[in-house]
């Protein structure tokens, strides 16, 4: 099997798991020393009330807080810039990010320049940043990008039309309060897409080529509970056991590919998500069984495991064409649960490949998956979903 | 199958693993802010050379360090007293252990006294440590206890003939530096027991109250390791790729229990092995079929999941028929890798049982083992395999 012959593995980020961890709240804020709370949220878990559930138990305890809520879809340097700002004015020394991949990559970054100062843009690229954040607390309301545990930022510069990333391990949270009962409100195309962004961690960090036995074993089970539990999620969406299922999946796969990083989905999911406006979810569940197609000779093995992961009967069959059943398995998935774009429903067209092909090809991903791509190679997994 | 519905899952130890990742000691120093070592280690590591590869690299660098060797098979409570000592002495910022679980134990339980002051006696029990330890980078030389990843020291009391127990996350090491190459010299029968202890490591915890899918993950990838290598890394020592599966196990299973605990084997296996001088590793192996046979009814789908990891065939089979295959399974590793010993031949008598049953049923891994035990289910899982 393909994995690393040496890897240091670290996970900074404490897990607290189980319905109503929230309350508890101002119990994580004592833990990590803090003394005033900025809350960072988005508009939706405002709407939702969410902020209120957040809020609640530190008023109660009297713990001094400050909410910051103007964030949009997704995550950008000028919500980073306002946020940490209004956390500045008001000596905030712990940070809580509450929501999906954005709220928590916005709260990240301002852990990160309360801790080191200067402007997040410093700070863009691997292994940038000088020291240690303050305390971060994330609590997720998707089960997707994983970001309550990760090393990544993900942040748009709106101007520019691209993508940012912010790598550092001081960048994981502190603790990620992980409570499946703020996920049980989701509507089913943000489950069905942000549940594909989780399996497309899993599975990428599985097949490349620094995965080794420790992030193996968490994105096996990570890809068991989604295949139990992504469409149950989707089609029963107060299905507590399937929405504990998933949010811990998406944790799970996070632990997995936060040393060992992805693949060709992730490298070209950055930049056609940046330039066409794709949610990151649903671009990563158009990409990934082509993906998987082009990968399939470059770790058969590994395909095949997850062919049976995802039910798929493979006896009898060649090692290549078991490998197969992975990739129809995931098409199938994508289907049931009502993902059926394709990138020419984004506007992309084929004068565009060559840009996004380009920028993929320096992604970090793209050096670490199990087949080496060419730009061609790019241009023609972006054409098979074209339309 | 029976989980937690809520935990806390944490690792505060950075793993790096590779073969030669000793040569780079000196790195791993300047990584925790040391300026002076205290190396602990005992006459079996020193006698193997292991200890002089490790001063290499410091010499090279020009670290300073002080040397303490003077720990038996077990770590005890003198040693910790007089390696802590001698650290104070000389002023040193960094324990390095290097060795097997008694090394690591003792080199742990320095740096806590460095962190912290006091008497070693004053940290006996569960998180009774108030603050951070030191850095302390730990260096297995056996695939066993884990021991470089937990929380965890077992230190004995020569005197009282009793093993006393630290459990603090503050007692975790700093680094764990995971180097196969070091176990390539270990004979057979150590291979053997501290393979078990592995074993029984990432068995109870997988069947035990507390585990949750974090766990099982990492507990049934060290299962799958242990299953294709410990035999071979027993009857071929220097099969380095069985060497480093075994390693990697044992740290994986440390991960997996580190939060968990286990179970009866370990309830029994410290009073056991402290009264009667039995190798940790040689106890566990002993009792654990026979803890096995008594939890199957507790927990009967996981047994029937180890029983296929081992390879069992189960098609056609009941429940409880495929999971009495698991222990069966145990029974003829044991006898493969020449694990032939029971209780009577350390001397251990019926008249025993009762005081032995009683430390056992206080045990913290006797609450949460899936069959809650009697007195008398202590002592017959005891006398079945006295003789
Ligand atoms: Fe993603
Ligand atoms: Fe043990």
């Amino acid at each position: 099997m393909l994995v690393s012959e040496e890897f240091r593995y670290e996970m900074p980020t404490k897990i607290e798991f189980g319905v109503g961890k929230i309350d508890n709240l101002a119990k994580y804020v004592d833990e990590v020393n803090g003394n005033k709370v900025l809350i960072v949220g988005d508009p939706g878990v405002l709407k939702a009330g969410i902020i209120e559930k957040i809020e609640m138990p530190l008023k109660k305890a009297e713990v001094l807080y400050h909410t910051f809520s103007d964030i949009g879809t997704e995550a950008t340097i000028e919500s980073v810039d306002q946020a940490y700002q209004l956390a500045e004015e008001n000596q905030c020394d712990v940070v809580i990010g509450v929501g999906g991949g954005s709220s928590l990559d916005v709260a990240k970054s301002v852990g990160l320049l309360l801790g080191n100062g200067g402007d997040i843009r410093d700070y863009v690229g691997l292994d940038k940043v000088p020291s240690q954040a303050k305390p971060v607390i994330a609590i997720p309301t998707t089960a997707g990008t994983g970001s309550e545990i990760t090393r990544f930022s993900v942040l748009s510069d709106k101007k520019a039309k691209a993508k940012l990333s912010v790598g550092s391990m001081f960048n994981c949270p502190t603790i990620a309060l992980v409570d499946p009962a703020l996920t049980i409100t989701l509507p089913p195309h943000i489950t069905a897409a942000t549940g594909m962004d989780a399996l497309t961690h899993a599975l990428e960090s599985f097949v490349n080529k620094e995965t080794q036995p420790i992030s193996e074993a968490l994105s096996i089970e990570a890809m068991k509970l989604i295949s139990r539990s992504l469409r149950l999620a989707v089609v029963q969406g107060e299905n507590l056991q399937a929405r504990k299922d998933m949010l811990l999946a998406s944790t799970m796969a996070a632990m997995a590919f936060n040393t060992t990083r992805l693949g060709l989905a992730h490298s070209l999911a950055i930049p056609l998500g940046a330039k066409f406006n794709i949610p990151h979810g649903v671009v990563n569940a158009i990409l990934l069984p082509e993906v998987m197609q082009f990968n399939l000779i470059g770790n058969t093995q590994k395909f095949i495991e997850i062919a049976k992961i995802f039910g798929e009967k493979v006896d009898g069959l060649s090692d290549l064409e078991a490998a197969e059943k992975a990739v129809a398995a995931i098409r199938k998935f994508n289907e049931d649960i009502g993902i059926k774009q394709n990138l020419a429903d984004f506007n992309v067209t084929e004068e565009d490949l060559e840009e996004v092909a380009k920028e993929a090809m320096l992604s970090g991903n793209t050096a670490i998956n199990p087949v080496k791509p060419t730009i061609e190679d790019f241009k023609d997994i972006c054409r098979a979903v074209m339309d």
